[in-house]
């Protein structure tokens, strides 16, 4: 089992391990003896050995229907009451076994539970492993707006098992490839590299190559996050992707997966970079022809482009009157900047939707 | 005005005037341009000019009725939604104008809204002023239970204005003046004794008094913060009076006023501490005649003390079997113990009903 140390302001660890029995031997060694369990409907058929190994410390278990709309205030109370009436405690620890609806949600709830219980994050997707379950970003969506209720909030510690993603669909972890693509590309050369490299052996899930990017990706979001924990200035590099992406995820009335959204939303920041000069058309041309190889998507025609500005604007993230992006400047390095004009956006865009 | 600096994990100040013209310059000097008010009818009533004078850089004013009724999670989710239509970014200050349930339930909006956006705490009551506004604490009240919902968020400062105190009704100036005490009792010998020595300029309201016993409480408050920002162990010392104190204002249903259930449960914590040999009786005695000055209540003949403890173990500070207690063994000083058994309790309670 390898261990990332998280120093935030509460430190903390991420565990990655490839044998299912770690987790019951860290509850132990840790003595933890009453745990809540959250998770959801897909992830309880699956994994209900994993789950109801753990029975006999759980004093309560809340099963979400799948799905973005279970990240909603009606499942915050739910799960409120079913607190309070599993008698939990300041001893009580959650443990949040499922994807980033899951591990959003509980995040939420421990945070404000009681002014803030123990949570133990377990991701068992690809995108929550290497990305949401570690950084203590929480939330949940209101009128619309993603994430816009939450908290920062540092869990216990994060439990990665590698074999969770043995069992998850293609969609979902193409979605979570996307991310990892993100941390090469706009973080760290050797990833993107490797994963060039591996490409085939990561598509069939080989073990030994899933182990070595959840580590890689893992190890670079908790650096970044415990040098601005709060968002405020170096963690927005993890934003590449994600300004344009979130825009295009609302646009496609989530019939885009997160990951699809974001894959798309890389390619169309890094033209952007390409064309004011900063990438070179190779290296564009790489994180093109790598995405084009694990099937996700880096174009979308469908999409009403000339609405993406106006979302953006709307976007919390927004200070100043132009977009901040994080943008490549070479493969593994990317910098902030509110430097794109609206104008140059939509230049750009207009010559991909004509090109492409 | 006076400055105290908490240096919590994200240090802040606390300003102390009694100059209502401060609060402007406050603003002026940390170019705050963009705030959003929130305040209650009694506060906005009696205090029309101030907040209407801040108007020029409100985007918004939410107005909440007056009382506990309004720590709720309606009142959190209306706030929400008037956030939203004002277009709430986060350069945006929420300012918390009013008592202990305005900063309440404004600290909470703060703390979970766009993850957390900034608020200054201006608060109008005694209460809140030497105590609640200060440290962090924030929350709600759902299915009965006090403050089950909340975070710790710490404000951007706090804003002191004595002048606010001058129209309080009584029991409400009563009610902070049971919190200087318990600081004064608890923590600071000479705030306990000063108060002995001015109680009747206090009485009165005389601002050099208000002003020193206000600047005490608020310094004790914010070093104790500072070492213990999160309630795990020092910060408990503060919960003297309020043990037995919660549960008597719950048993009440609410007819008592927090400082009146505090004043009580002040002085049979202390009569606990009599009788197993910590206070001597006249450190006692010198306690219930201070109570007494004030007018404020030690004992109330009309609450059912049987089922004080078994209210106290349903309060969401029990972990061990034995109640917690923050116990004066001298004036000014006091001791974290779970030492005390339940029948001692009983035993104190029958005796001093039998008494008084």
């Amino acid at each position: 089992m390898d261990e990332i140390k998280v120093n935030a302001t509460k430190p903390y660890s991420v565990y990655i391990s490839n044998c299912s029995l770690d987790f019951k031997l860290l509850l132990e060694d840790k003595s933890i003896k009453n745990i809540f369990i959250i998770t959801d409907e897909n992830v309880y058929n699956n994994h209900k050995k994993f789950i109801d190994e753990l029975k006999d410390r759980a004093i309560g278990i809340k099963i979400l229907k799948p799905g973005e709309e279970s990240k909603s205030l009606d499942t915050v109370v739910s799960i409120y009451n079913e607190l309070l009436k599993a008698n939990v405690n300041r001893e009580t620890h959650i443990a949040a076994i499922g994807g980033g609806v899951v591990g959003d949600i509980s995040g939420f709830v421990a945070s404000t539970f009681m002014r803030g219980i123990n949570i133990i994050q377990v991701p068992t997707t690809l995108m929550a492993q290497c990305d949401s379950s570690i950084g203590g970003k929480n939330g949940f969506n209101y009128k619309g707006l993603k994430n816009i209720i939450g908290t920062f909030y540092q869990p216990k510690f994060v439990y990665i098992d590698i074999n969770f993603l043995k069992t998850l669909n293609e969609r979902e972890f193409k979605s979570g490839i996307s991310e990892i693509i993100k941390y090469g590309y706009a973080c760290d050369e050797s990833l993107f590299s490797f994963i060039l490299k591996n490409k085939s052996n990561i598509k069939e899930r080989k073990t030994k190559e899933l182990l070595y990017i959840v580590n890689k990706s893992a190890a670079i979001k908790g650096s970044i996050v415990e040098r601005d924990e709060l968002d405020l200035n170096l963690r927005q590099i993890l934003n590449f992707g994600h300004t344009i992406g979130h825009a295009i995820e609302s646009l496609s009335y989530f019939q885009l997966s997160h990951g699809e959204a974001v894959s798309i939303g890389m390619y169309l920041e890094s033209y952007l970079s390409y064309k004011i000069g900063y990438l070179k058309w190779e290296e564009l041309e790489s994180l093109r022809k790598l995405i084009e190889f694990f099937k996700l998507p880096y174009f979308n025609k469908n999409i009403n482009y000339g609405e993406i500005i106006g979302i953006m604007q709307k976007d919390k993230k927004k200070i100043s009157n132009n977009i901040k992006f994080a943008l490549p400047d070479k493969v593994g390095h990317a910098i902030i900047t509110t430097d794109i004009t609206n104008d140059q956006i939509i230049e750009c865009l207009n010559e991909l939707k004509g090109r492409l």
